[in-house]
């Protein structure tokens, strides 16, 4: 992006977050062609903080792609950034969301690579919650025919971030085991533990740990070797089967199980860590809970590392593209997965959809770790519960979208599990 | 090993510490064909805790092979064995050494693989510095025919070490950059720079930063890509030439450079820590600057790791070996670096050539860290200087050797550097 790009795309920002600060209701009054509905967090804090209101649609800088919004992934990360417990958050009010799917609508000076109908998904550092994204054309991949919007929406974070942790990070190689954590989620943090076991099965041999919820097994019993419910001494059960341990362990909880995950590490195995989930306590962000899990997180002494032959490495996609540029490694992994995903060799699982203005309670529902799957925010949708019986056909049944049977209408909306 | 062969071998250790403790001029002065001339470690501490001596000649147990010992490494690891620091060293005295080459004497029952007389390299838990050596058949490879038995003690341990950090923790793959510590060192720990830089070199593009003494420089110029002082501020210098930082770092030293080595990554990159010599302060063990540095040991957060995408491992080689029973892969590792040395894309270093009775001064110029590739105990050399200005000739020119020109004599033993 240039740099005249990059000056102007800060004062756009800064333009909107006034309007969002004292104005909204001028604003979505004004009926005005150039605005659009997006979730705007208003601080740091409970679900009440989050609202669907109108704010002035971006426009393209020099290098950037525009798209119209379809669906949009809501990642346990997003649960942090509301808490404010990433690292250095922008200052609300913000529009959250990391990824999305849509249709390309007009392109920045100098775009190259994509034509205005492209349908593709795409990277967003935060914005993405909105009916229109702009977002440097470097984060942005084409959508193989046969994806719908629900699944591409579903399908970067998880699948990228789960392939970098197995191969670029851990060299995953036939005969190896693998342990993971929250198994049946799209759930936590970025990285799902069904595109994890999906990408092990693409490798001869590989033996697959899944920690779960109990109430997830029978939907993710097929997708794993051996299950796991997260309150049984899980190290225990993992080393009657592999005394020697596993070789890779993926674990996005933090605290208390770093030194659990190392322990069950073979001489040469991988201990991941690619979030922090257990820092999300409660509804709100409970200052003192954080810091103690910050404080809790058990150190590692290099020497033990030495001494046991053990890596330990952490991995944060959002980092990787937005904070160290490796966006061309990135196109390359994507390159890799839509191979697999054309020869059906992996594909993202969707858990349900959910209007805009319904976020609140798709929160809740990660909070609760209610989820088998990805969570997708559907922009057309109106805000109704839906059964996502078949991601294919639902993503796209926006429009048409049917009522619901039963009394759910008169319970906080519920989502349906598949 | 057989449990039986196993407790065999225990009752004699206990007679030959009995010899050690309180009848050695007995054993010395009886000429029994079933003696061996060893390097003792009495106890733990100084120089002066060493001597050789007469100790009862090993026999091979089941599974075990019987080694007339030509050459031994001598590694940075043995001054901590001697200081006692390493981890859980066995009680004294002791015979030190965890490298020989030599020829096949005899097989323990039911060893499978080897033939007498075939020219053999070894690794041994302890006692390698010894005339004969007992070593289970797992730890035992056959030498290239071209190799010479000093080539070959210096080949196993640094070899093995640098094959697995850079190919099996780090991947190492075409266009990375590898800063490594001591480039010019057999010296550190397990893994000299030297064998680094030339597994490097088998790569294509591949970037190697040193960071070796001034007075190697000369030595090694050529085999790193960039070479800096120890003493210079080599973060800075290295930023210079890559801003992003290096992919890997192979880090003997451990303290506070381990911040400093992290600090130096690419994001995906991998810190390695192979040793730690920092421990080794004095001639004698400083129990004090030991806890010290163990402490001082900057451990390390799995959280900027996560945040930072970074990679930290430990790797030893010798835990691999002897408590975690890898050697089927050590043994797929050395069969591919035997064919690179016999494609003559690495070939060991040796710094000098030294009679056991000339440990001493061996491990003092390892101490001052004086040395341009491997020390080696050539078991058949008498105790006189020697320059080692082709190691092909001289390993094996133990028994003609010739009177050294000079004053060397009248001052301590100086070894002469090729």
């Amino acid at each position: 992006m240039a740099k005249e790009g990059a000056d102007m795309t800060e004062e756009t920002e800064f333009m909107i977050d006034k309007n969002v600060g004292k104005g909204l209701e001028n604003v979505e009054s004004s009926g005005n062609a150039k605005e659009m509905r997006a979730v705007i967090l208003a601080g740091f804090g409970g679900l009440n903080k989050l609202k669907v209101t109108k704010k002035a649609m971006p426009e393209p800088q020099d290098g950037e792609v525009k798209i119209r919004v379809k669906a949009c992934g809501l990642n346990f990360l997003d649960l942090m950034v509301r808490q404010g417990t990433v690292d250095n958050p922008p200052k609300p009010p913000l529009v959250p969301g990391f990824e999305c799917s849509g249709i390309v609508e007009s392109l920045g000076e100098s775009t190259k690579g994509f034509e205005i109908g492209d349908r593709v998904m795409a990277f967003v550092n935060y914005n993405a919650w909105a009916e229109v994204v702009c977002t440097p054309v470097d984060f942005v991949y084409k959508m193989p025919d046969e994806m719908t919007f629900a699944e591409a929406a579903a399908f970067s974070l998880n699948f990228v971030a789960a392939y970098m942790m197995l191969f670029e990070v851990a060299s995953l190689r036939e005969g190896m085991s693998v342990l993971v954590h929250s198994a049946g989620g799209g759930v936590v943090s970025l990285c799902p533990g069904q595109a994890v076991a999906q990408l092990c099965s693409t490798v001869p041999n590989v033996t697959v740990f899944g920690i779960a919820s109990c109430f997830k097994h029978a939907a993710i019993r097929d997708s794993v070797t051996h299950l796991f419910d997260r309150n049984v001494d899980y190290i225990q059960e993992v080393k009657k089967i592999c005394p020697e341990g596993v070789d890779v362990v993926l674990d996005c909880l933090c605290g208390e199980n770093t030194g659990k995950g190392l322990s069950l590490l073979k001489p040469l195995g991988t201990y991941i860590l690619y979030g922090a989930s257990n820092m999300v306590t409660g509804e709100t962000k409970s200052f003192f809970s954080f810091a103690k899990s910050w404080w809790q997180v058990e150190k590692v002494n290099p020497i033990k590392l030495y001494e046991e032959n053990k890596v330990i490495a952490g991995f944060s996609l959002l980092n990787l593209l937005f904070k160290q540029g490796r966006c061309s490694l990135v196109k390359s992994v994507m390159d890799k997965l839509l191979c697999l995903y054309e020869q059906k060799k992996i594909k993202p699982v969707v858990d349900s959809l959910w209007a805009l203005e319904e976020v609140k309670e798709a929160m809740q529902r990660i909070h609760d770790r209610g989820n088998i799957g990805k969570l997708i925010l559907d922009v057309e949708k109106s805000p109704t519960p839906l059964m996502a019986s078949d991601s294919t056909e639902t993503s796209e049944a926006g429009e048409e979208e049917e009522e619901p049977e039963g009394d759910n209408d008169s319970k906080e909306r519920m989502p349906f599990i598949h």
